[in-house]
């Protein structure tokens, strides 16, 4: 398994959300290149209610032209740990705050040609508490049992991989 | 939730794998932009043995600068259908070919600003016929049992997303 070193890094793009680069590589086979994307990374989260539900958010996704259930996830932004991405996208997104906030892991998105690492946490002890209307996101909201997301998984009604992802984290936890 | 219609599609780069594209958008709050990769999809493949092992590779990810450990997978080629995918792919970084190759699921990979689509293939009925050496990938590949892989996902030491979502959707199956 060869590791590959960089010669040179060519910045092709460098926009709002993404930074595209062509980088020359040295390979134990020669010199080769990489077209890589790189993201600021994001959290997810899991709202876990007091009754065992998880709330999940369905939005438009302009990038597939289609509507995705999806667990609430949003970018870190500057100077902000993720954890605080998760409190603060969590409220934005659901209106709920969590009194208990805890990693869970991480994963990587796409690691063959983008260096997204989302972090996972799980948000219990939630209070509604809704930001202020011109604020909030006005996304739709939607609560289901883990058996019935599991249930759409197969269905492929969840198609969302950071999402199946961090379900089935979830899945394990309970289990232990 | 608004529904976003594309103004206008700029395309910044194309490349070898990843195309980028700076679309202006209309919302019902206006016009905005998009940075969106188009990405020509791929097909991920939990190879099954006969003894109820999984195999997975692992390799350097230049945009991650680490060694994963992934369940074999690949891209889409020109003219390729996503199960030839599949097959194509699990013997060039496996060695083995399947007589069986179920479509089990798939879901997109990075929804926020890609357009990359994951097929999910269970391959079973395994036998080892690696391709000539000149031809293969030198992937170094490692066989775990299910129960030993989900360990794994908890200790962060599978932290590939399509990795853990394929398996989650596998464990679903054989739960059904």
């Amino acid at each position: 398994m060869d590791i590959e070193n960089t010669i040179k890094s060519e910045l092709i793009y460098s926009g709002q959300l993404l930074e595209l680069r062509r980088d020359i590589i040295s390979t134990t086979s020669g010199k080769s290149f990489r077209e890589v994307i790189r993201h600021p990374g994001a959290s997810v989260i899991i709202p876990y209610t007091s009754n065992n539900k998880i709330i999940f958010v369905k939005q438009f996704r302009y990038a597939i032209s289609n509507f995705l259930i999806e667990l609430p996830a949003g970018l870190i932004e500057k100077n902000e740990s993720h954890k605080d991405t998760a409190q603060r996208e969590l409220r934005e997104e659901t209106g709920y705050s969590a009194k208990k906030l805890s990693n869970i892991g991480k994963f990587w998105t796409a690691p063959g040609f983008c260096d997204e690492l989302i972090h996972v946490y799980l948000a219990e002890d939630l209070s509604y508490d809704p930001l202020p209307s011109d604020l909030d996101e006005d996304i739709e909201t939607i609560e289901i049992e883990l058996n019935q997301a599991n249930e759409e998984i197969i269905a492929g009604k969840i198609t969302d991989s950071k999402t199946i992802s961090a379900l089935n984290m979830f899945s394990l936890l309970l289990k232990n």
